[in-house]
């Protein structure tokens, strides 16, 4: 139900974080070129370098945003041979950021690439290019001219969509039905999200949960975190449909010990 | 002095955080459904689970807010029985959130609640509606569709505005010419605001405070932070208009081992 | 290449943090006064108090910013005898804020200053006058309404350029062929910028660079973080053309122990 509006949108997510101007400055540049964009932070909060954690959340958040241009930067490699580049998808998005696998999920899930630029020397980069903030001198500006209405191909010149740069993600598997489950994200609340998308456990079924650190506790399958007491773990299917486990009113990453990566094996009993 | 005009406005408040998607994917939401609004984010600040908290900075932040639609989500029990609501009141406003204090005392500002609907079967959420995240699946869809023009009874079915939850709020006493207070608020500068309107300390007059936990100090008090040297400690009427502590260039909260519920007695001598 | 437009924007820089809710009140203002405005967050997290942190954050924003009215508060003297000004630049911008050094160098590099007027009795601030809040008593609704199209003249009385606060800044020195440089901003991700402009190393040399607190250790001119193996620490020149230290995946300020107003020797051997 995507409602069709003349306002340009731009999605736009980092992981410059919001106690210095990386942000301010970027939504500066695309001020200046096209004025009528609504901007959106979806958030600037991915952790530093961590292309796998912007790339799992831009693609979560796509399906909730308007249809418009999707700036990302997470760009560890800046500056160096990594390309810049900007994406059609087949639903109508246009995806703007490095060809470092950030975008990769997002596309998939918009459908696939139709058309890709390689924008590392687009004319509408701002000159001189620094070599260390090409989120304000080439992103942004190219988010903005297609938010303005340039087509792909006056954005940069063309690049196959097979050699975009893919992302590899864990999967959980069953292991004598045990669910041999990856972190892949805690959020500001301590809740730890899993690679895992279906689950077959039983609403208010104890489960048992074991790191590879020797950290082993009791949960509860439930929905919510009130459905356990305040303290409490719980495992449950979270607001991205996957598996995650939670604490009420606590944080399950501490409680568990789990980062991002680590393995938790998830048991019925 | 509210100017009116034909942009709609809906400000946001919640303890979401900024390091997450949950803020940025809510507004992706309600751009999608009315793209002309304008959303002020007020804070996503509130500690986390903290209602009370949230409830004061609502109601203070209000009368300096356009008319409009005011969300707020703070949200300890999502998914459990609590209601979801939506509230219009006296003064023209519309207020969605969780029904658990979180909007009272905005409301009782706002004139009281002429009209309630609770929301939680909404036929604008969005489905398949998560247990934990109705920020995304029912709060922020009906604040859009109320900001595009719809009527508070097409969002939801009528309740009665005196079933609504309330919020018991703390008061501070004199005691033989001693102010007992609490401490209601501590902001990121560490100054304490505290459950008190009105003093009769004259400007420059030293003043004793002391903590349940034996920390006693002598302060003085006046106007504005630089009435005191650096690093000393200032009793004053804050921009809220109540009693507040703080320490020149430094934070009060931590000189006074301070924590929002904690007593604090004030003396003139 | 300033596209003109019909939207009025306002730039917005602070130390207000965002865990509270002074930058969201003060967005509220705002809206209250000229709805239409596109206000532009540069940063709200300049460390509490630094006159001078803010300075350069905006004096570096501004050029990548439409031309507008750009309001910043970082004001440790606020409800002191500080005046609070606004002012007009050679360039067509309009800056407000308090008179304390802030808005000197961003003045400076606007072209300078052709108008000024002492807003600390506007008729335009929301009365009754704070003494600790004037980003929302004097400073937002003074910008509000120099967006909305007021005269510079209408919102206060005129003071002469001349007499505004300047802000000395500390310049590194050539010792014998080693630069002697101080630390003017550390990032969120740790990474150092010098108060030099131009250098004369060349790309790929060694260089060595030392504190006064005995810290010594070996670098390597370069252009991005890339260039440096991870952990390596990098001299180069920053997107703001300013010399600048930084880690690859690392933070160099912790590396060095730098913080802002250290001094930093850097030679090339």
């Amino acid at each position: 139900m995507v409602l069709l509006n003349a306002v340009p949108v731009i999605t736009f997510l980092s992981d410059y974080g919001l106690s210095d101007d990386f942000v301010g400055v970027c939504h500066g540049v695309m001020a200046r070129i096209c004025p009528s964009a609504v901007v959106i932070d979806l958030s600037h909060g991915v952790p530093r370098g961590d292309v796998r954690a912007g790339a799992l959340m831009l693609s979560g958040a796509l399906p909730y945003s308007p249809v418009g241009v999707h700036l990302a930067v997470v760009d560890p490699g800046v500056g160096s041979e990594r390309r810049a580049i900007a994406l059609a998808t087949a639903d109508g998005r246009r995806l703007v950021g490095p060809d470092n696998g950030l975008l990769w999920p997002a596309a998939e899930r918009a459908g696939g690439v139709l058309e890709a630029v390689d924008i590392g020397r687009s004319r509408f980069a701002l000159q001189p290019v620094s070599a260390t903030f090409h989120g304000r001198d080439i992103f942004s500006p190219v988010a903005a001219r297609l938010a303005a209405g340039a087509a792909l191909a006056e954005v940069g010149s063309a690049v196959e969509p097979g050699s975009l740069a893919a992302l590899e993600l864990t999967r959980a598997r069953l292991e004598d039905g045990v669910l041999v489950a990856h972190a892949v994200y805690v959020d500001a609340f301590g809740n730890v999200q899993l690679d895992a998308d279906e689950v077959a456990f039983a609403l208010g079924q104890p489960v048992h949960v074991a790191t590879v650190d020797g950290v082993s506790a009791r949960a509860r399958y439930g929905r919510t975190f009130a459905d356990v007491a305040a303290g409490e773990l719980l495992v449950y299917e979270d607001s991205s449909r996957r598996l995650a486990v939670a604490v009420n009113q606590g944080s399950a990453a501490e409680r568990l010990g789990l980062a991002v990566g680590d393995e938790l094996r998830v048991s019925s009993r």
